[in-house]
């Protein structure tokens, strides 16, 4: 035998869900046993769902999960398994992998690098390991590692795989999507596998949590850093690659015990018949539209199902936004379990009206229609009454679109349909949204996607279908909120392709006001941008979570107070300047 | 002489507002002259205001910081300055005080305990010190700490202050109030003091900053861990306090270097004239429900304040969740600021509206009447119509709450009032609310107040009144929702006497369900009250913030996904055992 058969679980798990994971990753190895693999690996913390976050600190919680890896290593024979769960060793609780042989938990290791940025908590939550674990089968040292112990160069880990020469590194990851994180996460597993000089099997989560979603896409690179084998994007796979092994390359620590990881156990793996090599897997990566559209119809879906909500519901305005939500939605759960509301009031044009029937038509989906003009002429006539003046203003505006939440709540509350809102990332950002109005819902699936991308997205959706899904006069439409008459987005805001910019600069690179004008935007443009971000956190706080697909997203990626005067000390001392 | 004369700052920051906090601490340093002190310490990070979040990730935020720390210094002359904020030095950013004497920064001391758990996330944001900081004023040698470096008992600062017999520890502090907070904070400053043998003054921040809200009651406690003096509770304060000192006991390090801390600067207090020693002085505490109603009131009026606004608006219903709060309302604001709605649905009760009015009345508060009647008809007709069915349902319940938020939001969006709503922590725990309806407005007062604690602060607002503020009719009439005929919470929910006793153990103290069942507590009720605390996380999520008062508040306290099947787990594993 010159190889080891290395398969990786990439699972969807849920967060919570113990017995539904325990069978998840119990069916996995049965297939891994199918492929005659040696070892099979999984995504980080499998066992509880990642990230379980405040979860981890009920101690009946760690308990349980405990108990669900036990339950799981009682079944396993003829292969080894490695699976992460968290683990408490009496003192404290840390982010762990038990390694599985014949039915007993041979050894467990702790993850040793902790990310506490970004959206990620884990300092909070768990204490880092102290000690690596290089584990033998078949002779061949193998290193564990999970998720953030890759990523930190030089550290630890790194040394200790370089030292005792082991020939694969394995690890087991729950890192999450955004555009542009594949070639990242590839580049980090190359890293690792030059400076090792091992193999570097990287299992990554696949599926929906909350506004997390993770790509799958694991992988396996060579010492040199090549590309060897990747999983599927975006779907659960198990990844079976065949790595050969130089038996030239003496390991510094076969067996038996070394000086910094301490016991090096030894594993089993495949014992039955002779194998036949395969050639590895390699899945093809879409275009940068299509990964972004299939990241936010995998988010949609499993959030929609792992909450056990079957059925969404969605106002359909006739423009681009709710378009491309509707679109995602049908992807994500099928055009039956999907309905579309249009509620037209006294400012909606004809053309947007009859766009929106011909989008769900387009979609195959279920159009109610609710005019909400009696509704807002009963309480104009009630309001004018408090008010004592006419019924114009930003009051009477909101109030369409509050009027519009609450149909939509109402089916939902009747019929049990989860509401989607259908807010972009430009919109959250600058507050151009009405509170308890368009933001009313359930989930907001493209709240972390830019206007300019919405555009990208929608063409996407008709070029894939190779027909005019989403209305050519949708895409082509000056955007507008309809709620008063001839009314623009850029009557309010900067155009979106010079707003998207300054947003990205802002909100996402943490950018000074100066640095972004010395870009070349205009002062007045980027302080009104920054100024509207600001005031608008209380908004963001209020509202559904979201699919995170850029760098940084609003919510737990951005935690920014709402009661922050720093905004006002940055316009002024730029007044100062003048 | 014989004596070091200590002045606390206590004050009230504002996040982000770097010249209104600069100004602030320029005056405490004038008035602490005034006293002839020979140091004046201010709390943590009190340039920034605190805490400052993600602003810190901002590189020229923390560039503004320092810079506005060194404006300070210019100024300083004749007394030595200890003063909070955020650090960059070259590589990374540190939780940092700057110490100051003839306006020079002699020195800065990096925190070097990060809490990471709670509300607190400075692992996040800060790098932790290495070396701890001690300097010499006339002799006497001198401890710094910032906040969490007391409360771990055995550290290195601990030890560094035994092994230097330092006279005096110094700790700038952030620490956020809950309810018993006030005697851990005295018995963790005493704890210090005597493992150290030292004076600790402990200067607290105070005033409310978002969902927090900082108790001040800065302290000086004696080696012996007693208690010498005590600043106001919920209110600025300058605490000026003169410390003997024994000439007899020799520091180990007078001045020049130690081998752990470095260099020990040496700086100089205050070289007028005598001074003639004075009594500490100590400020009484309240009883309980006077220090949460307090805690409420600066919470409520800081967060109001701060975010430029002057009035508020609220739904008053004649129940006593919406009476308590006009009450803090008003103590915090004032009775001219302060605006009450009353919209009578056909399910209201001649009682509640009467008592709206009584109450509005006793507080001095201008009311609104918006009957909410010809809008809900107007709705129920056109739903009709899409439902094809009658009007009955949690869905016309959940409506009627709703034309509320929106008459609320439309007073808000008109007159730039802020809404206040009025849901206690029992109805937020359970999600007995309506999402977009009685949860919609900008502040949730008494979001983290239980029901019964509700009972306990109308109770004491009539006592502390010394009349019917609070009409007796309302404290003792069953709490209804009002959405249907003769509806009572208790037809849904157990009694809050039970209840709350068991979301305490759930929520606060992270007990399983087994373990509450142990003390007691029936099975089903213990059950059913878990579920709906975790179905509910998704409304918490979008529910305006509130003031924290316990040991753990909903919100970025406790941090559960929405998407997390834990209790499914748990509930069919407790069936199973039957």
């Amino acid at each position: 035998m010159g190889f080891l058969r290395i398969a990786q679980a990439q699972i969807n798990t849920t967060v919570g869900d113990l017995d539904g994971n325990s069978v998840k990753i119990a069916s996995f190895i049965g297939r891994a046993k199918e492929h005659k693999a040696d070892i099979v690996t999984f995504p980080e913390l499998a066992v509880s769902g990642y990230p379980p976050e405040d979860l981890v600190l009920k101690s009946h919680f760690v308990k349980d999960c405990t108990a669900a890896v036990r339950r799981i290593a009682r079944e396993v024979t003829g292969i080894t398994v490695l699976v992460g769960f968290p683990d408490y060793d009496g003192k404290a609780v840390y982010n762990a992998a038990a390694l599985i042989c014949e039915k007993e938990i041979v050894s467990v290791y702790h993850k040793m690098e902790l990310p506490n940025y970004g959206v990620f908590d884990e300092k909070r939550y768990f204490t880092p390991g102290t000690k690596s674990l290089i584990f033998s089968i078949k002779g061949v040292p193998i290193l564990i590692t999970i998720c953030e112990d890759i990523w930190i160069g030089g550290n630890a880990l790194e040394e200790c795989g370089k030292k005792h020469a082991v020939a694969v590194s394995l690890n087991m990851s729950g890192s999450p999507y955004h555009a542009g994180k594949l070639s990242i996460q590839q580049e980090i597993a190359a890293r690792f596998a030059r400076s090792t000089g091992s193999y570097l099997c990287y299992n990554n989560l696949v599926g929906g949590q909350d506004e997390l979603v993770f790509n799958g896409t694991s992988l396996v690179v060579d010492p040199d850093g090549r590309l060897v084998a990747r999983a599927a994007l975006f779907d659960e796979d198990l990844l079976v690659t065949d790595i050969e092994i130089d038996r030239a390359a003496k390991p510094a620590h076969p067996a038996g015990t070394s000086p910094e990881c301490g016991e090096v156990p030894v594993v089993r793996g495949y014992t039955g018949g002779p194998r036949e090599k395969a050639a590895p897997s390699v899945s093809c990566l879409p275009k940068r539209e299509e990964e972004i559209y299939r990241a936010l119809v995998m988010g949609t879906g499993d959030y929609v199902r792992k909450n056990r909500f079957k059925k969404v519901v969605m106002g359909l305005s006739g423009g681009i936004d709710s378009s491309l939500v509707a679109a995602i939605a049908v992807d994500a759960l099928g055009a039956e379990n999907v309905i579309g509301v249009t509620m037209p009031s006294a400012y909606t044009s004809s053309e947007t009206f009859s766009d929106a029937g011909r989008l769900s038509k387009n979609l195959g989906v279920r159009l109610i229609t609710s005019p909400i003009k009696e509704i807002f002429s009963t309480y104009i006539d009630r309001l004018s009454e408090v008010f004592g003046d006419s019924a114009e203003g930003v009051w009477a505006e909101n109030l369409q679109a509050r009027i519009r939440g609450n149909i939509l709540m109402a089916l939902s509350n009747k019929y049990g349909w989860m509401v989607l809102t259908t807010g972009n990332k430009s919109e959250t950002a600058v507050g151009y949204s009405t509170l308890y109005g368009d933001t009313a819902g359930g989930f907001a699936i493209i709240k972390d996607v830019p206007k300019t991308v919405v555009y990208e997205l929608s063409a996407y959706v008709n070029e894939a279908a190779g027909r005019e899904v989403i209305p050519n006069s949708v895409i082509v439409r000056p955007p507008t909120a309809e709620l008063r008459p001839n009314q623009k987005d850029e009557d309010s805001l900067p155009p979106y392709a010079v707003l998207d910019p300054i947003l990205a600069h802002y909100v996402e690179e943490d950018m000074a006001p100066e640095e972004i004008i010395a870009l070349g935007f205009d002062e007045k443009r980027v302080y009104d941008t920054i100024r509207l971000v600001d005031i608008n956190e209380y908004k963001r706080r209020q509202s559904p979570p979201g699919i995170k697909i850029t760098h940084k997203a609003f919510g737990r990626d951005r935690r920014l107070p709402i009661t922050n005067r720093y905004f006002e000390y940055t316009s002024k001392n730029s007044k100062k300047k003048e």
